[in-house]
């Protein structure tokens, strides 16, 4: 594995109806994804649980960081050579569980793990506690990866935070639905450009009851155009990132031109 | 004029050869742009003086916010019954001028002048002085509008903090050279988005000297959907922006979910 280069594959699924089955449909995954020249792999948010399965679903299948399901991820990491991003539902000691998701390394340690700061509507807020983090960057194989689930990456501030830490890429577990379309479309081209980093979006697909995903993952380059994009339907999006590229795009980067010293009103409101 | 309402102009212009030219072409497009229902008319940057004239000559034509050429603005809003949002050479006596835009109401009076905070590249720093505080919302016929100019709307932060001041929409004189489309295609459409309001884009058009301006001037909903959008020559861009269309934007509005507390470090990168 060369630093220079970096391949990510993002597996847009539909949900499983088990963790059991989530995950034997992972281990497929990322065999597959390592067989195609993969070195991590990228699930959706709540990806091994489901993520509209209502509030007392997602606290009888929540675990602390280091649990059951965790775990699982470590062996099919392990055993596929690949390290591997998946969304969960994190048990919290003073509430509702957190929607996260974990970085795992291919030796099966964990790189990061990361608790989604922003819920979206009525179903995120009724199922989960918000984190009170922000996204921290983390090093793995020369290259800077910070975490954000779904909604947060709508926000300007998040990956703006992360791009200030000297992320390379930001790695978006998501579960964007019908008729969002204008996240793909519209927000995540100019997260990926404002920032001159690179931006892989998973999504779910297919239902959840009356709830409907919109597919569409992809991963972006650091000039805001996709490298690669799946359509609605179950696909492996695999790219590679490239650090040359990245570099180029660096050299017209925003960063040195912020204004910090102006911007104080968007850390109160 | 109902405040339900607002109808905006763009003057999609090439820069003229001198001021007196410039105001003399000013006045026909405010006098068409009230002919076509437009209650406020935008011009594109230093639209009265040009852009890329260089240092001596921005020095020698820059003024005082209320100098000769805001008074000839004034006296064509009033001839013209129409508000003007103008980019001009602002006197500095500590050092270059600003860039700066002025906007003036259609009894002649100074609504709002701001100087350019985002300075972009060699040419736009060789000839201005930065301005020291960030853009500010000012009222005008129910609506609350903000200035920014050229490359301030390309960062996040400069909308947001508009935003969060409450504007309704953003005014934008600009002078957007090739190859840089992917300001209108990318940038322009996730900023009005992201914080649900009008963006409103008047650029240049033409070449001065060696830089050519892509044109392209637009207003975008608050859905981040075009409502009026020119081509790459002459033009004067007509839409009118609506409250109701902009109330509902708002109900699936960022801004309750923002974080402000997590934010802190872009106040300070």
């Amino acid at each position: 594995m060369n630093a220079d280069t970096l391949t990510l594959a993002l597996w847009q699924t539909c949900f499983a109806p088990t963790p059991a089955e989530a995950l034997k449909r992972l281990d497929g995954a990322a065999s597959t994804a390592r067989a195609q020249g993969a070195h991590l792999l990228i699930t959706p948010e709540m990806a091994l649980t489901g993520y509209a399965i209502g509030p007392e679903r997602v606290a009888a299948l929540a675990e602390p960081a280091h649990g059951p399901l965790a775990q699982a991820v470590a062996q099919i990491a392990q055993r596929c050579g690949i390290a591997i991003v998946y969304g969960y539902p994190e048990q919290n000691p003073h509430g509702k569980p957190f929607n996260a998701a974990q970085a795992i390394a291919p030796d099966g340690t964990r790189l990061m793990n990361y608790r989604k700061t922003h819920l979206f509507g009525d179903l995120d807020r009724a199922q989960f506690s918000a984190g009170d983090a922000a996204s921290q960057v983390f090093g793995w194989h020369g290259w800077r990866l910070g975490l954000l689930i779904c909604y947060d990456v709508e926000f300007p501030e998040t990956v703006r935070g992360l791009a200030l830490q000297g992320a390379d890429a930001v790695l978006v577990p998501t579960a964007n639905m019908v008729p969002f379309d204008d996240v793909q479309r519209v927000l995540l081209p100019a997260r990926a450009l404002e920032n001159s980093l690179y931006l892989a979006y998973a999504n779910a697909c297919g239902a959840e009851g009356h709830t409907r995903y919109n597919g569409q993952s992809c991963v972006l380059g650091p000039d805001g155009h996709p490298l690669a994009q799946a359509a609605q339907d179950e696909a492996l999006v695999v790219a590679e990132l490239n650090r040359t590229a990245l570099q180029r795009c660096l050299a017209h980067s925003q960063r040195p031109w912020r204004r910090g010293e102006l911007y104080g009103p968007l850390a109160t409101g």
